[in-house]
């Protein structure tokens, strides 16, 4: 009986071992002779699932930020407006080791990203969602009376971006000025200052 | 007559060579036999200068951090308390062309920094001296009355910092985000916190 190959399951384990193979030493570490390797694949075969190794790249970054956003639709099921903003930025936010983790890596994705259209567009899009679910919240909060700032929406929505962007960068190469404290801290201000006419 | 050779100014040459490079590709296309021919050295006469690619790129990081350190000094100079914290994020955010040029390449060896301990070093000493001049703002500010914020001057140097970090990542990938006028609206914003008691 010949065998049944589950091509979609291939291309899952594909992307999963070089998403492993970056978590352990970045994307350069992530060749195609070594995630053929761990893969157990011979190394010509990859050809038969992906176009080259940025396609890999690319659909490992895709599995990286789906985790998180999943991570994020966990955080704020059943929360509205403030609540909701605080359960996505401390989803979001590098408050725990595995985020510590992630951020590493997106620091790698993000240097590739500047020279790769394909990795920008993908966080392009993660962007706009942020930006559409924050928004969101903001409207919400705004109806509830809970928000009374004057701030625009896009500007707190920015300022969420480049703190959470921030704390990435700091929580790996300055770890002193990024702590789980000042982090929390920095975010209940935000939050504060929404509520503040 | 024998000819004198400026050693030290061939180093400098050579380093200005791999900016240049780094400006150009990235990292990953400063390669030494790139740095030779650019520097009009032969491959192997680099070696008499740097002990490898791994120095050379520090001596470029590190040309690359003093000369926003200098742009600073130069921002700061003869300003005193909240005027200067001014002066300094102005001219450390990337408000314009060339400090955008800057935050790409910064994206560059801050993942590069992850795995090699000279750039993080480097990078640490930077924020380090931020930290220190910072501080020196914040108390000029508070002995004259005009920063009256119960925040301790950790927490509203490490938002300065996040918001720089996070500023230099969204001006390259998420530029809509990032704008100049968003940036200068955050930081005034940051400012007039720190005169509310």
């Amino acid at each position: 009986m010949p065998k049944i190959i589950d091509h979609d399951q291939r291309r899952a384990d594909i992307v999963d071992v070089t998403w492993q193979l970056i978590v352990e030493g970045g994307i350069e570490a992530a060749t195609m002779r070594e995630i053929a390797a761990r893969a157990g694949f011979a190394n010509g075969a990859l050809k038969h699932y992906f176009s080259g190794k940025d396609q890999i790249i690319k659909d490992a970054y895709e599995r990286g930020l789906g985790m998180m956003e999943r991570a994020i639709l966990t955080a704020v099921t059943g929360k509205r407006g403030i609540a909701a903003i605080r359960a996505h930025c401390t989803a979001a936010l590098p408050l725990d080791e595995s985020r510590v983790l992630a951020g590493r890596i997106q620091l790698g994705f993000w240097d590739h990203a500047v020279s790769n259209p394909d990795l920008a567009e993908l966080f392009g899009r993660h962007i706009e969602e942020w930006r559409s679910a924050l928004a969101g919240y903001l409207e919400e909060g705004r109806a509830s009376g809970e928000i009374r700032t004057t701030l625009a929406n896009e500007t707190v929505i920015s300022n969420i971006m480049l703190l959470n962007s921030g704390a990435n960068v700091l929580c790996i190469l300055a770890p002193e000025v990024s702590t789980t404290e000042v982090q929390e801290e920095l975010l209940e201000l935000l939050l504060h200052q929404l509520t503040q006419p």
